[in-house]
């Protein structure tokens, strides 16, 4: 077994009553001038936005708002954000929203006391000492960066997408109030769902076959996010199927589900470039990608395909078959996918063939121009990532 | 589903070479003056107090130590603490061992900062505004002392047995090296992980049964540690088996298996007045305990037991007839318990038959002399909790 730390210090408030908390978090985490940041429209317009201000001055606690965060957060709001920062002596961040804005949040967090450029700390040039402090209202479940430690900006000069993780950035509170995600659309509740699905799988396709406790842990988690997306598909307002959701998709990203193994991150990988060549939403790209990846992988190690097979899907063991129970594991989670209205293959994604260039090019940025592998369950150079978006097609 | 807080902030170093990091740990944490606290002769016998002292010498950090923490840690011995951290200008505590001494340094590191009588804070008479940070190196999995929030203190003047929970007292870091472990003596095995489980017993009982996700997650770890259980007692340097048990037990007990549900805590209650007067293993007094409270109340929620015994225990279920399922599943976690040497009755676990007087005495101080009731999953008076007394006999 793999040694592992585990370090989730965010402290979730969760509940139908959790926003009402909002003021007295702040300042128990020491925050005496806040910027609020949020993305467009939908936060004015539910209502949220104003909440969280009001809330914030019945508090007594000052604050900046900062909006315009857009899906891939650019690095020009994070520059902007930075400015206003020192302008406005803010002292922590409060992002209101998703994924997108919590991680643009964390980039201002460590930008504001740095005398350099924000954007060194993506590309690996500088590491940064101190965060100004991070919190957010979670209003979309789906990337997990309420609990997780890293954040993903996008540098519109060159467009080039990168991630950094620092312990420093993980939020110090994330309310999170299930109700506002009822008002979630179908198909982005479905891409969330399999974001966070993808989270768990990218840590249980590992050759460490000897951690039962955490495979069990995902399982179950994987499970219990599979019949609830069925749910709140057929009732968005189904609070007790919303919550479990919203709950799970942070225990998908925030460790729990990786102790003593070794993660894949493949899928993820691979998906990164087809999301920045045809701008897709990320979950749905997973799903596009995920069966061609196991396709061509699973041989590597078929138990742990078997496992998944029957544990997850509930799939009958061939006990004479195990290949057999592996790949109908993978058919029953393409027919899953379909059921959720998710894609399996690119054609279905982005309703159109993708050519052999565009395959060399997308297989070459994942490899950093065939310099880099992918992947751990099989490690991948760029022919096998090549093949696998050929499969995927 | 209930609101919840989730916070389990400690940073869990896991692994063999984990007690390495030890005085890193201590600087990320800001100790600069260290109290190694520690119990008796074992730690000093397997060689891993002195390791421990070397790691902080060779790191530069200073330290005194105070060992002599016994089952039910004394008040005593914190005053002692209290005074020798005051002289020495310690500012961090470092606990070596299981839950007692993690039991007295949280009680040592709230004591420090704190002018009046420290046992105050356990009667409710006060509240601290401030802990000295206090972490751990644990060598005995079972109270979950080293995620949690809680601290079982016993003041000999009077021999009265208090508990006290407050946010701050979570540990900065655990480290957990499960071959420190392997001597750990097979009834106290079995009786740790019969406490771990009924750490997660006491939350899964309950009325709240719209999360599923929690309660998944809840089987999954009751599964995993009744399976790893018999491994160890089988091979008790079974390092897989080990690990599985040591990281369950901090799971079972940081709140993960809480979230969204109402514990009911009675069994904890109960058997306190049983170790309290018999001086028995805690872990074996809630399996004295358990089957009879489980028959007392299990019609208040008859499907939460058929769960229980299908889904953990593996329990044909017979749709036919649920009660039927539900007993079963009562039966079938007998049988777990005797063969992993514990007890089923209070017989068993003293030897003798306890009296009509002992019974209404241990009935008289768990309900602080007839004031309150125990439990949730069935509210218990002082003549339910003797009736649970007598079925135990």
């Amino acid at each position: 077994m793999r040694d592992f730390v585990y370090h989730a210090p965010t402290e979730v408030v969760f509940g139908k009553q959790s926003e009402e908390k909002v003021a007295s978090l702040v300042k128990k985490y020491g925050g005496h001038k806040v910027l609020v940041h949020y993305g467009g429209k939908s936060a004015k317009k539910s209502g949220l936005l104003d909440k969280i201000c009001g809330l914030l001055r019945d508090g007594g606690v000052d604050f900046v708002c900062l909006g315009g965060v857009v899906p891939n957060p650019r690095l020009s709001l994070v520059h902007e954000g930075i400015d206003l920062c020192r302008q406005e002596g803010v002292d922590f961040i409060l992002a209101v929203g998703g994924g997108s804005v919590i991680d643009s949040a964390k980039a201002i967090a460590c930008g504001v006391p740095y005398d350099g450029e924000v954007w060194d700390f993506y590309t690996g040039k500088a590491s940064p000492a101190c965060y100004l402090p991070v919190a957010c209202v979670l209003t979309i479940p789906a990337a997990g960066s309420e609990m997780s430690e890293s954040s993903v900006i996008t540098n519109e000069d060159g467009d080039v997408k990168l991630g950094y993780s620092n312990q420093l950035s993980r939020p110090k509170f994330a309310i999170m109030n299930p109700v506002r995600t009822f008002t979630l659309p179908p198909y982005q509740t479905a891409a969330g769902v399999t974001d966070m699905i993808m989270h768990t799988m990218e840590r249980y396709f590992s050759h460490d076959d000897d951690m039962d406790l955490t495979d069990s842990l995902a399982e179950a988690l994987m499970r219990d996010l599979m019949d609830n997306v069925f749910k709140v598909l057929a009732d968005p307002e189904d609070y007790r199927a919303r919550a479990q959701i919203m709950w799970g998709c942070s225990l998908a990203h925030n460790d729990l589900t990786g102790c003593g193994l070794t993660g894949d991150w493949a899928t993820h990988e691979i998906e990164h470039e087809l999301s920045g060549m045809f701008d897709v939403t990320h979950g749905a790209g997973l799903a596009a990608i995920w069966p061609s990846w196991a396709r061509y992988v699973y041989k590597e190690n078929v138990s742990r395909f078997v496992r998944f097979a029957v544990n997850v899907l509930g799939v009958p063991q061939d006990f004479t078959d195990p290949e057999g129970t592996a790949l109908k594991g993978i058919e029953a989670m393409e027919r899953f996918y379909h059921a959720i209205g998710m894609p399996v293959n690119i054609h279905e994604l982005i309703g159109k063939e993708v050519s052999e260039d565009e395959i060399r090019e997308m297989a070459r940025k994942c490899t950093r121009g065939h310099k880099i592998t992918q992947g751990s369950f099989k490690v991948l150079g760029s022919e096998d990532i090549e093949a696998i978006y050929r499969m995927a097609r």
